[in-house]
């Protein structure tokens, strides 16, 4: 099957979706890319989403795949051709798998609640929680990294983009909270890796603009809509 | 590595630790057995699994691999000659890993309330999502299985130990809740496969017996331990 006939479906907004705009970008695949309103879902979304109803799907020709964590790897193994994204090594393809799975259960879903707190005691907890996880996440770094570059090693790879991908939320995220979330003195190597990834093509052509995330994230405190990320 | 350096740390009880039980015994593994307190956790779970301290961990000589999905894949690839347990299609791989974590995400986590239920309307509610999600792996069935006998197949494969290894709950929450979960109207090919994995060598060797999943269940009920499935 060719990239020609490849779709996604997404939202400008979803870190869950911006990860499989940056695995497309880094595997070189064109695809059309085609916006979905999560508070009025589309009759394409609904076709190709009947489980989740939720953004991303990645349509490729007859084939819907869905689940973010899901695309990338069905994208990596599908163009396996095109630069692995995930480790070679099954120990270290494991450990990958591992700390993608902690982002989403961990980091990402503290942003959400970090905005929406109804107390300063909960935003505290969940702020303390999300600085957990990105100690925890400095470590993994030191381990995946061993000195080079990335997550990936020498480029950009499977955990790089599940964490870049939330790069302009977690700034979004300070400015609304008006708390620190990477913190020099607390994820120092984490920081460097932050400097490096924004500064490559993958992350340019990909990340929303902060303002434009900030302005998103202060609508969902308002409106308190139920959709997430996007 | 060899196999004789492997350890399992689990807890009899648990269907995340039993789907790893089933991969090893699928890849004909010898590993040794390390049975866990969850309520009196010890140094050594503590030591292999500091982020979410949980059963199973895999240790493979200096290696710890957490969170069963990514254990079940760790052994897949790294024992890959003997039958893999994924398909090898990227599709089909991609089909495989969203439903073993819609079986997590959906089915699992609606038995605990079922039992845990405050309310008659709480109980229903989440038994009704029990059913949705049961009819949903009706459908994945008819397209993994493809007319063949397992989700893998010919054989047993991913799914099969993921949906299999929770075979001895669903029995026990129909006991103690008095609700059917499994529907021979509504799920008749899924009931057909329930039988034909309960006949293998693999589910004779590690489920645990319904009876003693059922008393613990109303232990569990009755003591309201925050230990999940063990």
């Amino acid at each position: 099957m060719t990239e020609g006939e490849l779709k996604l479906l997404g939202r400008w907004s979803s870190p869950f979706v911006i990860r499989v705009k940056m695995m497309l970008e880094q595997k070189g695949l064109n695809y059309e890319y085609i916006e979905q309103d999560l508070l009025n879902k589309s009759e394409l979304l609904l076709k190709h989403n009947p489980i989740y109803k939720k953004v991303p799907v990645l349509i490729h020709g007859d084939r819907d795949i869905c689940e973010s964590l899901v695309i990338l790897q069905y994208i990596d193994e599908n163009w396996s051709k095109t630069g692995p994204m995930l480790p070679v090594d099954p120990y270290e393809r494991a450990i990958a798998r591992f700390w993608a799975a902690y982002i989403d259960d961990k980091l990402l879903s503290s942003f959400i609640v970090i905005m929406k707190a109804a107390t300063e005691e909960e935003k505290a907890g969940k702020i303390a929680d999300a600085h957990a996880a990105l100690e925890l996440l400095e470590g993994a770094f030191m381990k995946c990294a061993a000195g080079k570059d990335f997550f990936g090693g020498d480029v950009i790879g499977y955990l790089d983009v599940t964490l870049g991908a939330c790069l302009a939320w977690i700034k979004a995220v300070e400015r609304i909270s008006g708390a620190k979330l990477l913190d020099e003195t607390k994820v120092p190597l984490l920081m460097e890796w932050v400097k490096r990834f924004l500064a490559t093509d993958c992350a340019k052509n990909t990340l929303p603009d902060v303002e434009r995330v900030e302005k998103y994230g202060r609508d969902l405190q308002v409106a308190r809509w139920n959709v997430g990320f996007g």
